[in-house]
C-alpha cells in the first residue's frame, strides 16, 4: 500500500511530460537532442553551425568513423519582423510568416488594396499590369493525402505565385499557407523570383486567416492590407554537411548512402522536418550492424541548407561525385508509418529486391509500382552516378499539418511510429549493406 | 452533361472555403459576423465598442425591442509586445502570451535565472525569498475532460501562480498554458495580484514550449530566460452591455434572461468564446416564438468585459437588479454538443422540470444531479434575486484546445453542433417562456 501511495504522491508532483518515460533509443535521442539542445536551425544561421558541431560530436560518440563537417556557403533568408493586418473593410490582425527569399518591406510596412484570387489559374488569367500598386492574395484548396501528393500542385502558389503576381505589377503577395491544418501557425518555405523579376514581399497566412480573407472577399467589399516583412535575402552565409561512416567488413565495396537534412525552418524546431529523418537513418545504420559489421560501409549524410535550395545535396555530389556509391536512400517526410517501398534496381538485383519486398511485407509494408526517386539531398549524386535507389514511403496524412510551421516540435513525433521507421530501415539496410554482388539501377 | 462540366469547372476555380455553402441560420450569421466583421474584441478596446454597435444593429434587424447599449467603464489590460526566449543552456525562442493584468517589463525585457516548478504545490513549498531576482516557471498536467473540470484546479497556476511567485521574490512568472492542445498558440486569461502584491510580468507559453522547458529542467542545467511583456493595465476604459427583448404576450410577467458575452480575448477572434454563445441564445430566443409570441418576454444579454473580471454581469445586476426576473441561463462554453441539463427550480416547478427533462431526453440529453449554477454574466443577478437557473452543459472535451488562444476562429465552430445547441435551447425556452405560473429557485 505504501508504494502505491508514494507513486501517487510523486505523480502529483510531476507534470505529464516528465511522468512518462522517454524512449531509450538512438533515434529518440537524436530527434529529442536536436529539438531540445539546438532547436530552429535555419540554413546559414549560427544555430545551423551549432547543429553541425552537435551532429559531429554525436556521430563520433555513436561510433561512426570519418566524421567530417564539409563546409560551403549559401544565399539564405534572414527573417525580420513578420506582420500583416486587414485594414479594410474590417480591422483584423493576421497570422503571417514571410516566405524564404521574400522581398523586404520598409520597416513600417506597406499598405495597399488586396486582390483575391481563388486559384493560381485565376491569377494567371489576370491581365498584364492589372496588379500595379496592389497586393495579390492567392487561395487554393489543398487537402491531406497519405502520399503527400497535394504539395506538388498546390505548392505552386508558394513557389511561383509571388513572382507571377510581381510580373503583373503587384507590390506584395500573400498566399494561403500550403498546409492542411487549422491553426494560427502559417507555413513558410521558399519562393522563387526568376532572373529579371524583382523580389516583392511575400508571405503566407494561416488557414483560419485565409478563410477569413475568403469570407470577406465573398462579401465583395474592397479589401486593404497592411504588410510588414522586414527579413532580407543574404549572400555568402556559412553552411555545411556532416558526413560519417560505419566502415564495412569490405571497405573496397561502394558504400550505401543514407541521408536526411540537418537544417530546419526557423519558425519550428525541425522535429518532423527533418530531425526525425536524421534519427531514423542513423539509428537504422547502427542497428544494421548489431550482429557484427555489415559487409559494405554505410555512410550517413546529414545535409545542410536543404530547405532553401538543396545546397547540401549539391555540395555532396560535387565533393564526393568521383567516389563510387552503391545505392542511395533518404528519410525526409516526417515520422509517419512506413507503408510502401519503391525501388530502382537493375535486373541483376531482382533476388535482393524480392527479399526486401518479402521482409517488409511481413511488417505490413506494400511494394509499390513506381520508380524510386530518392530524396532531395541525394538527388544530385543519384543523377550524377545513375545510382540505385530505395524509397521507404511514410504516411504523410498529417505531415502538412506541421511541415514548415512553428508546430514542428518534438511532441509531434510518435515514438512507436519512429521505431517502426527505424525497424523498416534496419531491415532494408541489413539486406543491401550485406549484398556482395554489384548493386545498380539498371 | 453541360451542367456537370460547368459545376466542375467552377469548383476548380473556388477554394474549399467558398465552395461549401454556409449554413443559413441566425446563429451561424451571428458567429460568422462577429468573427469576420469585428474579430478580436478585448474588453475596453475600440473593437469591443464596434462590437456593441454591430450587436445592437443586428438585434434590431432581427426584430428585438428595447435594444440598448448600457455603458460602464473597466480596468483592462492593453497588450504590448510579447516575447520570450531561453538564453541558457540553449538558445530557444518560445511562443508566449502575456496574461491579463500582467506586470510590464522594460521595452528591452528582463533576463534572469528560470526556476522550474512542476506544480503549484512545489511553488508553494519554495522558501520565502528564494525566488529573489529570478523568474518562476510553473508546470502542471491538465488533461481534457468532457465537463471541463480540469480548468478549475489546474487554472490556479494562471490565476494565483504569478502572485505567489511574486510574494517569494520573483521578478517574473511564466506558466504552461492552461490548455490541452499541442500547438504553438499559448493560452491567455487573467491573473490576479492581491492588494499589496506588486504585479510582476506574467505570461503563458504553449504546451510544446512548456514541454521543452520541462525537458531542459530534467537535464538539471541552469536555465535563463529573456522575457519581454510590454502591455499595461489601464484604468477607466469604455465598455458596456447590449440588452434586448423579445416582448412576450404578457409583458407583466417576469422575463427569462439568456446571456452570453460579447467581448473576447485579443489574440483570437472569439468564435467559441463566446460568439457561439451569443449566436445560440439569440437564435433560440427567436425560434422559441416561431409559432407566435411566447407568453413571457425573453431578454438577451450580450455582456461586455467578461474576460477580464465579469464587469458586464455586475453592471447588469446593478442596473436591472430591482426589476423582477423569472429565470436565468447562459451559454459560454463553446459550441460543443449539449449533453446534460442541470436545473435549479423549486418544488412547484417540478412538472415543468419534468417536461424539460423529457423533451431533452428525446435529443439524447441527460438530466444531471447537480444544482445549476448559471454562467459568469448572470451570476450577479442570480445571487441578488435568488433566481431559478437552467444550465445546458456543452461537451468541453475540445474546448481547452482553443479557449483564449489565437486558434479561437470560426472554422472551429461545427455548424451541425451549433444547430444542436440552438435546438436544445429552443426546446427549453419554448417551455419556460410559456410557463404561466410562478418560476422560482425554491
Ligand atoms: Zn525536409
Ligand atoms: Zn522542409
Ligand atoms: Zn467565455
Ligand atoms: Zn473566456
Amino acid at each position: 500500500m505504501a508504494i502505491f501511495l508514494r507513486a501517487a504522491a510523486l505523480s502529483a508532483l510531476l507534470p505529464a511530460s516528465m511522468a512518462s518515460a522517454e524512449p531509450q533509443t538512438v533515434s529518440w535521442d537524436i530527434v529529442a537532442g536536436l529539438t531540445t539542445e539546438i532547436g530552429p536551425r535555419l540554413a546559414g544561421s549560427p544555430a545551423e553551425a551549432r547543429a553541425r558541431d552537435w551532429a559531429a560530436a554525436r556521430l563520433r560518440k555513436l561510433g561512426f568513423s570519418n566524421v567530417a563537417i564539409e563546409p560551403f556557403t549559401v544565399r539564405s533568408y534572414v527573417r525580420g519582423e513578420d506582420r500583416a493586418r486587414l485594414t479594410a473593410p474590417y480591422e483584423q490582425p493576421l497570422a503571417i510568416t514571410a516566405l524564404g527569399y521574400s522581398g523586404t518591406t520598409p520597416d513600417k510596412g506597406i499598405e495597399a488594396e488586396l486582390v483575391y484570387f481563388p486559384t493560381m489559374d485565376a491569377l494567371r488569367a489576370a491581365p498584364a499590369g492589372s496588379l500595379a500598386g496592389k497586393i495579390a492574395f492567392i487561395d487554393h484548396a489543398m487537402k491531406a493525402n497519405q502520399d503527400g501528393s497535394g504539395y506538388g500542385p498546390f505548392g505552386a502558389a508558394r513557389r511561383q505565385g509571388p513572382a507571377l503576381a510581381a510580373q503583373k505589377g503587384a507590390i506584395g503577395t500573400v498566399i494561403r499557407s500550403v498546409g492542411t491544418d487549422s491553426h494560427r501557425v502559417p507555413h513558410t518555405g521558399v519562393t522563387t523570383f526568376p532572373e529579371g523579376v524583382t523580389a516583392i514581399p511575400a508571405g503566407a497566412v494561416s488557414n483560419p486567416d485565409a478563410d477569413l480573407i475568403a469570407r470577406v472577399a465573398k462579401q465583395g467589399k474592397p479589401m486593404r492590407l497592411s504588410l510588414m516583412l522586414t527579413g532580407r535575402t543574404t549572400e555568402n552565409l556559412p553552411s555545411g554537411n556532416v558526413v560519417a561512416d560505419l566502415v564495412g567488413r569490405d571497405p573496397s565495396l561502394p558504400p550505401i548512402l543514407v541521408a536526411c537534412h540537418l537544417d530546419s525552418w526557423d519558425i519550428g524546431t525541425g522535429a518532423i522536418d527533418d530531425g526525425a529523418g536524421c534519427a531514423i537513418v542513423t539509428d537504422a545504420a547502427l542497428r544494421a550492424q548489431r550482429d557484427g559489421k555489415a559487409l559494405r560501409t554505410i555512410r550517413v549524410l546529414w545535409a545542410g541548407s536543404e530547405e532553401i535550395g538543396v545546397f547540401g545535396g549539391a555540395a555532396y555530389a560535387e565533393k564526393h561525385g568521383s567516389e563510387p556509391h552503391a545505392l542511395a536512400m533518404e528519410s525526409d517526410f516526417g515520422a509517419g508509418r512506413i507503408w510502401k517501398v519503391e525501388m530502382k534496381l537493375g535486373a541483376q538485383n531482382k533476388p535482393m529486391a524480392e527479399r526486401i519486398s518479402a521482409t517488409l511485407a511481413a511488417m505490413g509494408i506494400v511494394t509499390g509500382r513506381d520508380m524510386a526517386g530518392g530524396g532531395a539531398d541525394v538527388g544530385a549524386i543519384i543523377a550524377k552516378q545513375k545510382l540505385a535507389v530505395i524509397d521507404l514511403a511514410q504516411d504523410g496524412t498529417d505531415y502538412f499539418n506541421l511541415h514548415h510551421t512553428a508546430d514542428d516540435t518534438l511532441d509531434k513525433v510518435d515514438p512507436a511510429l519512429l521505431e517502426q521507421n527505424v525497424e523498416a530501415w534496419t531491415q532494408v539496410l541489413s539486406i543491401v549493406a550485406n549484398e556482395p554482388g554489384p548493386i545498380a539501377a539498371e
